[in-house]
């Protein structure tokens, strides 16, 4: 059982701290490592020794943040975890501290503790947010390199001011983080606009693959190994585009399948104000928020969707009404 | 020649005007409806009499900004155009208010002076930024249904708070609305989420049919009567295609063409901090503001595109540079 702590708690434990370890989740996304190179930024303007350590190489689209901070060696004397909803999704190689964490700042509602302290908000609509108060509860000055740090945290997560998980307080704080600097448009332009022109054919492919149930309310896009190889894309291409299926007109919930090399499928679950994400994707052994979730399903894809049809039907009911 | 006057003046004279005839612009957009049905019920809620006439019906998607506004019939006394940025844009059947126009109120750098009075702020990314200052110098209150529509204005005319346009003051704005009530969440999701099959349909046709110029740094895109035709989309599938070709890594001008039942294209130009939209279409005997604007263009597709690259390759002359 994990101790709860208010942001000055947080605060004063990590400007009480020193080689401080900061911990990002596998897959890192704009807002676990916005929070987590603001937060090694704030602790070394503040005089410490700290650095950010992720399972995964942090893609190209995200250097800008990583580049401004240096990533010194030594020898953690506190573990921080920022925006990681579940030990597990440390990935394999931080596995070593899932039990060894002293502060978690997270914002999942469907967070699973495994920290020692707990700083959680989950009416934030990004951990970000919650990164900003923290730092300004640190007495850390909010410099240009925080700034876009946090813009990009918040930005990437609320899918730049359009999702419901934006309150009137994520609109000030951007505010903010512009007045102290934050390049919001080139920061925007590279998370929401440019893609790639083997993104655009993909796009193209995975557009003419969509299969739709339940009276067209779910619909269920599966982007291929072959797909992927023949439209050049890389990882970083396939950012964005599982949201595509919640965009039809009339559908609940939308579904990616993503075919993995190893033959499992990464699913990617986006609902309306109609259905739970988070509901359907944890009767299949995965967890998100109520928009947006995810999960990992083994077998044939037409397993893997009869599975998914199953869990829907279950978390859904009213979606096999006709109305 | 106009006289300009202050947020302060301008609300002076809407309240001591009655009988107020609100035009706004042809094609209307989030932004002039919003403007335009915000000021409409300001003034309906200080007891005057007051509607808004457009030369186009108002898409399906905006009704629900209108049908709150009730629009009775009465013999104009007092004229203001919200959102117009030169008299032409009232369409045909509003020229003839065109010599009459007793107040503009408009945040188009390109504005073309036509009226007795003028409020002009082209730092404010949307019209109904400035609308919603003008409202409350009124002493209106910003109810839900003028906060809605305000909110729809600001966020169609700044892409979501994701263009350049977007200043502090914008995200300020949009929490203010938000706390007095506006939807936000379904006005996004009607604004920029959803599409029907249709529309997805006519995406699919049009991303197979872009060509690159100039270094792959201009992609023109052309829309056919034959592919809307194919696609089975209305009007209102058509909005938000042209910023697709400057999505694409590396393009600084972005073009849509879009092929008109007269034989005539509409041309859209968006363009990245490389060029200026509206310094191209000015050489086309069109306008716009500095990253999208558009222009009408006659000739074969072919004579269109040869036009369209002249003007290109004289409004950014670097654009053929090989670096």
């Amino acid at each position: 059982m994990s101790k709860r702590v208010t942001v000055n708690e947080a605060a004063a434990m990590l400007t009480a701290a020193d080689r401080v370890l900061i911990l990002i989740h596998q897959f890192p996304d704009g807002d676990t490592i916005g929070s987590g190179f603001a937060l090694c930024h704030a602790l070394q303007s503040l005089g410490k020794t700290a650095r950010v350590a992720c399972h995964d190489a942090i893609p190209e689209k995200y250097r800008y943040m990583v580049s401004a901070v240096p990533q010194p060696a030594f020898e953690p004397a506190f573990i921080c975890a920022v925006d990681v909803a579940d030990s597990k999704l440390l990935g394999e190689s931080l596995q070593p501290y899932a039990d060894t964490v002293d502060l978690c700042i997270d914002h999942h509602g469907s967070h699973r503790e495994f920290e020692r302290h707990l700083l959680l908000d989950a009416s934030m609509g990004a951990n970000a947010m919650i990164m900003l108060q923290v730092i300004e509860a640190m007495g850390a000055k909010i410099d240009q390199t925080i700034a876009d740090c946090l813009y990009t945290g918040i930005a990437t997560d609320t899918g730049c001011f359009k999702y419901s998980n934006t309150t009137p307080l994520t609109h000030r704080m951007a505010a903010q983080l512009m007045e102290a600097g934050a390049q919001a448009e080139p920061i925007n332009r590279a998370m929401f606009d440019i893609k790639s022109r083997a993104r655009m054919h993909l796009e193209k492919l995975a557009l003419q693959a969509i299969s739709f149930y339940d009276n067209d309310r779910c619909a269920v896009m599966c982007v291929t190994t072959d797909m992927i190889r023949e439209s050049g894309a890389e990882e970083n291409d396939m950012e964005g585009l599982s949201p595509l299926t919640r965009q039809i007109e009339g559908v609940w919930v939308g579904v990616m399948l993503r075919e993995k090399t190893d033959g499992d499928y990464k699913v990617s679950v986006r609902t309306g104000a109609h259905a739970d994400a988070a509901a359907i994707c944890g009767l299949l052994g995965g967890g998100g928020h109520p928009r947006a979730a995810g999960c990992t399903l083994s077998g044939s894809v037409e397993e893997v969707i009869a599975q998914l049809r199953d869990a829907v039907h279950r978390a859904v009911p009213r979606i096999t009404e006709v109305t």
